[in-house]
């Protein structure tokens, strides 16, 4: 039986996520991005597609680095305005059976006590449907928005993460015990004080002495991704995450962080193929491939060059602007977008131009769609997890909703009729889904497990 | 036309709330807490009873005073497990109409620029219908949480208050111009940039440059509300509250507490009238006087006095368990706990004991209940309307879901008979439903307005 591709829907509480401009189509629903029927029908369309998840990004901060101001993001809603992700998942969740929600959190500027337990409230309203998408943040604004003068530095960022987690992992692990509550009505006992313990943490970072508000959760931690693709990040998502996305823009690229990424896992004595990895991919599809490539001509006279520049400049650090069209782009990597630049380096052979961006910038943004008839999709999505390792894909929006009602309705049914796509959700929490029945817990390598008391 | 009264119903994420032990009771479902179906029921409930809101406090730390430990609380279910109340929010919002929710968060721990964004999230995704509860803290436990040794003195947590309110009226009121959003999909602009504002603070206690990044919900800055019954507590509800939450013990004392309230809010030129002042209030009701007396006796059997005093102990930083019954009762007010001491003071004139406390204890806490048939709860509601000036209550629960389903079925259309209850909801906004149409945002005169733009 050919392993089963994953899929999440990858979206941000906000209108302009990936593929900038399109909110101009007449047809696109995402200035809706405010209200719960909006986000009830996503999920509902994904839950009908069978969709692992709904994958939230999010990013504390403005993209002002495009002529030296937020002006081009605010115009064309680059990701602003922008509303908390973490807010969506109960609404969603609430009409929804077997879905799960990535939200993404940003661990520099909140405390561990406060989002452990927001987190453990996600997991139990949901039904342990719930992962965390682990970001250490990148841009400036963001800094400056919580009262920093600038960014700490990069590799310092995943050193306060690792001891993050570990307050994180204590609290969500150590703190009750399998048998502390027992609801016993009769007894009047609700929870056993002896089975509760009280986490003492003095860090470097952190100190903490306190038990956890929430009793366990059905997954106690949430599901852990991780999307860094810099060294330091992908020895981070190596230690910790569960699933990772990244983004390689060739199979060549991405076949190189999938494997790397698996033997790093594997140093740190985990199962390599137990780690979930996702790619990006942005997809046109209509019932043929004529047809799909006129849709996506449609779309593209939409598409915002502008939008896509405000945010590919702000990623890499470099302001697109002061270039003319033909110059060599000169840049110099800051700590603080080195995982962009790196992939650039990686992708580029030649001088890299103003031209050269933007014509890869075919539907506001520098991902190219994968466009065409169901057949022909399912045939690209095939390739690339045959010849780059990764178990399935985070889909961006084009055209919202219709785009992911395009994709369950034409793509899901040629992926099950290959027999490479579920056709009934496993039963269990999100976890146990990616990791099979009874696993709803981390495994016992997983560096979270030492933390438990029991 | 008699004034209407306002009703919330008061609630919190955990099994134990105000009357501790009821869980225990057979028919009680509070255990659910941790899942969507409960809090939805509860919230259609509310509704179907035309109630203005469900207000929803929190605390971050735990109630170790009594007998120097956590151990009563964890056995008693008082008020721990503990988790998020905003998370519950959309998902009671998602089948709703016109119900408000009063979210308590504490301004100690969270940064305002996150926190600013979490709020309008919330009030875009509700239309508009939510209240911010400010709450300053008072647990030496939950600073522990947050990594501090001991919490900041009661007085200068005000005055950090004061400057977080600053700016996150910053953020709500002035970052946004009232046409900055124009959603042209035509011209291609969704926001105009100079209409944006970037915020910039530099105080004793935060620094922020940066723009909020939501854009204006519908009430901008939510429905604020408070509780501090502490001097220093008032004076902060005076100049910046909309909404009061008074918990006085008797008629006399409330009237004073409601009186002197009004009477601050006029010296920061407000209009006294514009406050919404709610009493706390605990109703056990029944067809008949008589049966709500038997069904009293039948939820006293369940009620827990270790549960109360766990709970009363940390309120007052008085450890309980120290005391032989008829010993007067000896305390020291510390900053951590003056506004629970001053209560105390001014309820009592004869010596407190330890008999006397558990004698006041009827339901697993000192709120003494309203005990009878419609008529009878009603007149006693009335009373203490006419008596001390409040606009209305926030009614604990009982055993639940029954006690607000009882409220709703029996003591509502009482109350409407009488003229003195709404028979539909008012359009709008929660701030309109309380102030009338047209006022969805702040009043000109409250100091949150003058941060405005335009």
């Amino acid at each position: 039986m050919a392993r089963h591709i994953r899929l999440n829907a990858f979206d941000m509480n906000c209108v302009g996520h990936i593929q900038h401009g399109l909110w101009t189509h007449p047809r696109d629903r995402s200035d809706e991005y405010n209200t719960l029927g909006y986000w009830q029908h996503l999920a509902r369309t994904a839950e009908r597609g069978l969709f692992d998840g709904i994958f939230l990004a999010d990013i504390l901060g403005v993209y002002d680095v495009y002529r030296g101001s937020a002006d081009a993001a605010i115009r064309n809603a680059v990701q602003i305005p922008l509303n908390d992700p973490t807010l969506l998942v109960p609404a969603m969740a609430a009409v929804t059976q077997h879905l799960g929600f990535g939200v993404t959190a940003n661990l520099t500027y909140e405390p561990p006590y406060l989002f452990a337990r927001r987190m453990s409230t996600l997991d139990h309203l949901t039904g342990g449907r719930v992962g965390w998408n682990i970001v250490t943040g990148y841009l400036d604004s963001a800094a400056r928005g919580l009262g920093l003068t600038v960014q700490p530095a990069h590799d310092s960022r995943y050193d306060v993460g690792d001891e993050y987690m570990e307050v994180v992992y204590k609290l969500w692990e150590g703190s009750w015990e399998a048998d502390a509550v027992l609801r016993d009505r009769a007894a009047r006992v609700f929870a056993r004080p002896e089975k509760l313990h009280r986490i003492v943490h003095q860090g470097r970072h952190f100190t903490l002495d306190a038990v956890h508000l929430s009793e366990p959760s059905p997954q106690r931690t949430p599901v852990l991704y991780q999307a860094g693709s810099s060294t330091r990040g992908r020895i981070f998502a190596a230690r910790h995450a569960e699933c990772v996305f990244v983004s390689g823009q060739t199979r060549a690229n991405t076949r190189g962080l999938v494997t790397d990424l698996r033997e790093r896992a594997a140093g740190f004595g985990r199962d390599p193929a137990g780690i979930t990895i996702f790619a990006g991919a942005t997809v046109v599809v209509a019932p043929t491939g004529a047809e799909a490539r006129d849709l996506l001509e449609e779309y593209r006279s939409y598409a915002s060059v502008e939008g896509a520049l405000a945010h590919f400049s702000s990623s890499t650090g470099v302001d697109f602007s002061r270039y003319d069209l033909d110059e060599p782009i000169q840049y110099r990597p800051t700590d603080a977008n080195v995982s962009a630049l790196e992939a650039i380096t990686t992708r580029s052979a030649e001088p890299w131009t103003l031209r050269r961006l933007i014509d890869q910038m075919v539907l506001g943004s520098r991902t190219r769609p994968i466009v065409g008839s169901p057949v022909e999709v399912a045939d690209e999505l095939q390739a690339w997890v045959a010849e780059t390792g990764v178990d399935g894909f985070n889909l961006s929006r084009t055209v919202t909703p219709e785009s992911l009602e395009a994709f369950v309705d034409l793509v899901v049914p040629e992926l099950q009729n290959r027999g490479v796509f579920k056709t009934e959700y496993a039963p269990g929490t999100l976890r146990e889904k990616l990791q099979g029945p009874g696993r709803a817990h981390l495994p016992a390598e997983h560096v979270g497990a030492s933390f438990r008391k029991v």
